[in-house]
């Protein structure tokens, strides 16, 4: 599937409400539980996504437009441990939703031409990626962590499930945490 | 976590609105597109729930508790394939909406003992397996449909990311097919 702007920004803007339907209201159990040491909850998954709205997609795609060396910041995946202490699920998600339907905004906003998809940025791993890669990027990225938050929740499950381990694939997924 | 039936039931009457807010209006090429062949799109994802919702899990459960012998029909994974050729992913939100929600009707009116929870059932291919494994086992079977279905969408956009691969892991989970 080649990447188009419009099925990009549909999947972009259903995220905090696919996270909310799984999220809101859920105890600890499911919202806290983890994969392992260094790994995140559906809580930290949350947190994350605020972050990259407000350090990330957006910021770099402003510095790929200003059409300067645009080299982007490291996204720090942790920042969100320190910031959101303290916060409870229900106001993380109303501020992820607010913060998406801002940048989601801004993005529509700029009526990107295909020649402003092409222009490039700096990665600070991965060298020159496009406007275009970074939005896709984005896309994926929400996904990616859509499955995390179900996959994390049901890991929880995995001794409850007794023999039905070999049938659930998702409880042997990421044995080793890959993200 | 050990089992526990309340939030077992939390998350199952969640899952119904979660693909409904990731896929409802989705275009073809999110909601229909795989990871290879013999694998599941989102909407034969939908498809293969509605299945076990008419089929598997509360069937089971009440064989289970006829206390009879408790042999399990299988799981006929592909079945939906030929059932909803045809059908709109829109009825079939509605459609699992719907038994979902007739199911755990029928879950809370059994008012479950730790007792019953102890009952036996035999599985095709596992053997002896629990009422209380059968039910977490329907909890963890929901939860590794919908980090499918967003891992499915997510693949649409390997190439589309560039250089982003590595950094994403939903991209290379599962490149041989585990469900």
């Amino acid at each position: 599937m080649e990447f188009d702007l419009e099925l990009s920004i549909d999947v972009l803007r259903r995220t905090p409400a696919v996270l909310r339907e799984m999220l809101l209201g859920a105890a600890d159990p499911w919202a806290r539980g983890t994969e392992g040491p260094e790994t995140f909850s559906p809580f930290d998954v949350v947190g994350h996504l605020i972050d990259g709205e407000e350090t990330d997609w957006v910021p770099r795609a402003r510095l790929i437009l200003a059409r300067g060396e645009a080299r982007f910041e490291p996204y720090d995946r942790f920042r969100h441990k320190g910031r959101n202490a303290g916060r409870s699920l229900g106001s993380l998600l109303d501020e992820f939703a607010r913060l998406r339907e801002a940048n989601l905004e801004t993005l529509r906003g700029w009526r990107l031409t295909a020649a402003e998809l092409d222009l490039p940025g700096h990665h600070p791993a991965l060298g020159r990626v496009t406007l275009r890669q970074l939005l896709a990027a984005w896309v994926v990225h929400d996904l990616g962590h859509i499955a995390q938050a179900a996959r994390v929740m049901a890991k929880q499950y995995k001794d409850a499930v007794g023999p039905w381990v070999p049938f659930m694939p998702v409880l042997t997924d990421h044995e080793v945490p890959r993200s």
